[in-house]
């Protein structure tokens, strides 16, 4: 045993986590495939070609890379490479399938691998979980990421979140005016820290960045609702999508356009989103927008409309538990059923059979007899009944369903109680 | 798109086909919920010294080998491997955690990583799915691997399967009793072969593996049902295993004891299953057993109880659809929303979500107008209905759906046509 262990920044996902984040990836699944974002996979690996030269020098030193197999392999050559992320993939599916109708929506949740170095919380495997429509420039594309997070979240049972909304033109157009066009980058770097260092760190940060105090004031101005010279058709689009989003059913309370909101130029193209939580769990949670230059990369077009969001799935995991929002139990395993007697294991097993065929999810202990023992067992896995089936019970068809937490006992046909215990 | 390839012997899962293979995995995963197999899911990949030595010259050379990061691997050194089966993991996992409560009932259901020669329908990546019972030498927990088998596969919708159950103490009495202890293994790959060769190829084999005629004659004589010197035991076991699958509600035309079911005798230490299908898709999708002597590899035990089956997920993936037992339809939504007009859009959206709170996967038409066209588009992407909210029902309150099949038209409210299109 002193020999084995995991791989440096991975884990095992055991059954009670498995269980937690299987509930979550199917109810935002199932939100996402109500709008038409349907399920795609792809390879685990994606040729080094495919990937090189698309995640800059960072994602160069973090990415998995497979050798080659056979002679190949013993020379150091390399062939593969671990998904560093869900886009250049999706890229790569579009370029090989021209035909695909348009626009092609799509969700993908699986899992990505970077050698970061590990931190708590943070994992060299760890899950994305992105929806993204490919081929349509209409608002309507735009406003439902803004719909279909705010409804997975919703389906979660997380309240205390704020979609916020911006353009990345007007964030340009905001740079003009306050005559920073050539340091836009900077900008929107000051601005990004803003939740976290407020309005004081921010100007501290663009006053070292030879910002003047001037451009500094006119800035917060122009936050704070004054018109922005050329921002008007920027400000119209959100505008129409805010609208259309409202349409779509998303509560006015959990949407809002936010001027400082910043996100990577190089990146976006259109509207970007961003959403927090607030209150005891506050941070960002997802984020996307209009991509309209990248998944050309591969078929050599310029530009492809495309817009998405990205769902902070690893976060949203723990916080469903730090929060309370799904079962901690380790099992899912609801009857514990006990072994009274060899007599009576086939009236066990045949009453644990008509549970299962009523959904519930019944364990038979491998034990027979000493029921205060078995009792243990399901203690010791977090099971919360236990079926007991005695001569009397086996005779009569019947079983007792045992609360283990509170010791109420209750006797009946196992069909009727798992009515019970469903409801 | 030239330059664009996925790596040799991969695929993309397109949504028609996700759809389908999450509907047949999320019906496995709830029938082993029900018996206490829960789901656990391991890295992708593990530290070399984990997988060097646990496949033999074979697994070596398909394993898919990671460079080190950093300097080690600019010298060609390798740290980790891609996951090459669930059962080495699940040893480490178990090696990890001494204090688990046993028995541990694992389901797993995850890709794993093989450089075979790629064939039609093979892949090099492809889903493993197990469920094992560690920690426990009941036969219940043998039963429990035939009944979650014929569980599975019936509630998947197949029912022309066997699953036969041998026992490998049964194997080693045969082989003596014909006076082939020395040449056990030999007998084993034969009798493998019945299926396809039947007993004349087998026989053929037979004696060229220097079998006599008379060694030949004596094992049909024992395989046709006369008592094997040394078997009474497992013969004992495999009643009982058979007894209990009944009592679990296992179809007994489903399940019989075969004394040619050949395993490795290498891997397998008590009883061992497989399951065939018959008539047109004939083969094998299922096969397991008890193996209580591999659990142990990283915790230095000789024999940890153990004991499991695997779902030929893949081939049941293949077999869904060629039996039309899974829908074949590219996309899950069921209704397209056209779009009228700009004055009708709001109503369409209102109308959308409705239809989807009441469960319906619905797509919103990213065009305006021209209603034939967004007709095309719901059928060029497979979609049955369209939904159509011109002026006259936007200020009514309705929509009509129209069924793209047949033309036949209803006219209601968005909640009252979701019962309609739900049933």
């Amino acid at each position: 045993m002193a020999n084995v262990f995991l791989p440096k920044g991975t884990r095992d996902l055991m059954p009670g986590t498995m269980n937690r984040r299987l509930m979550v990836i199917n109810t935002v699944r199932e939100v996402f495939a109500r709008y038409g974002f349907e399920p795609l996979e792809t390879p685990a690996f994606e040729r080094i070609e495919t990937l090189t030269g698309k995640y800059g020098d960072e994602g160069e030193k973090l990415m998995f890379r497979i050798l080659k197999r056979g002679e190949g392999g013993k020379k150091g050559q390399v062939d593969l490479g671990l998904r560093y992320d869900l886009t250049v993939p999706l890229a790569r599916v579009m370029a090989m399938n021209p035909g695909i109708p348009l626009p092609f929506k799509r969700s993908q949740i699986q899992p990505v691998w970077r050698a970061d170095r590990p931190q708590r919380g943070r994992f060299r495997e760890f899950y994305q979980c992105d929806v993204d429509t490919i081929g349509s420039d209409s608002p309507l594309a735009d406003a439902e990421c803004i719909a279909v997070v705010h409804d997975a979240l919703t389906a979660l049972g997380l309240s205390n979140f704020t979609i916020r909304v911006n353009h990345i033109h007007l964030l340009q157009a905001l740079a003009e005016a306050i005559g920073a066009k050539d340091k836009q980058t900077g900008m929107l770097q000051a601005l990004d820290k803003l939740d976290k260092v407020g309005r004081d760190g921010v100007e501290k940060e663009l006053l070292d960045r030879d910002f003047s105090q001037d451009q500094v004031d006119r800035l917060w101005n122009y936050i704070d609702g004054a018109e922005i010279p050329g921002a008007a058709e920027a400000e119209a689009h959100l505008k129409t999508i805010i609208g259309l989003a409202l349409d779509m059913g998303v509560d006015p309370n959990r949407m809002q356009v936010d001027r400082t909101l910043a996100r990577g130029l190089d990146y976006y193209t259109g509207p970007v989103f961003e959403t927090v939580l607030h209150g005891d769990y506050s941070g960002s949670i997802s984020g996307g927008g209009r991509y309209d230059g990248l998944i050309g990369m591969f078929s050599g077009k310029a530009s492809v409309p495309a817009v998405g969001v990205s769902l902070g799935i690893e976060r949203i995991f723990m916080l469903m538990e730090e929060m309370g929002l799904v079962p901690t139990s380790a099992t899912s395993v609801q009857v514990w059923a006990t072994v009274f007697s060899d007599d009576t294991r086939s009236a066990t097993l045949e009453a644990a059979a008509k549970l299962r065929t009523a959904g519930i999810r019944v364990q038979v202990s491998t034990r027979v007899g000493k029921l205060g023992r078995q009792f243990k067992d399901a203690n010791a896995k977090g099971v919360p009944f236990a079926m007991v089936c005695g001569p009397d019970e086996a005779a009569a068809g019947t079983v007792v369903i045992k609360n283990l937490t509170t010791g109420e006992q209750i006797t009946g046909t196992p069909e009727k109680l798992a009515l019970e215990l469903g409801s």
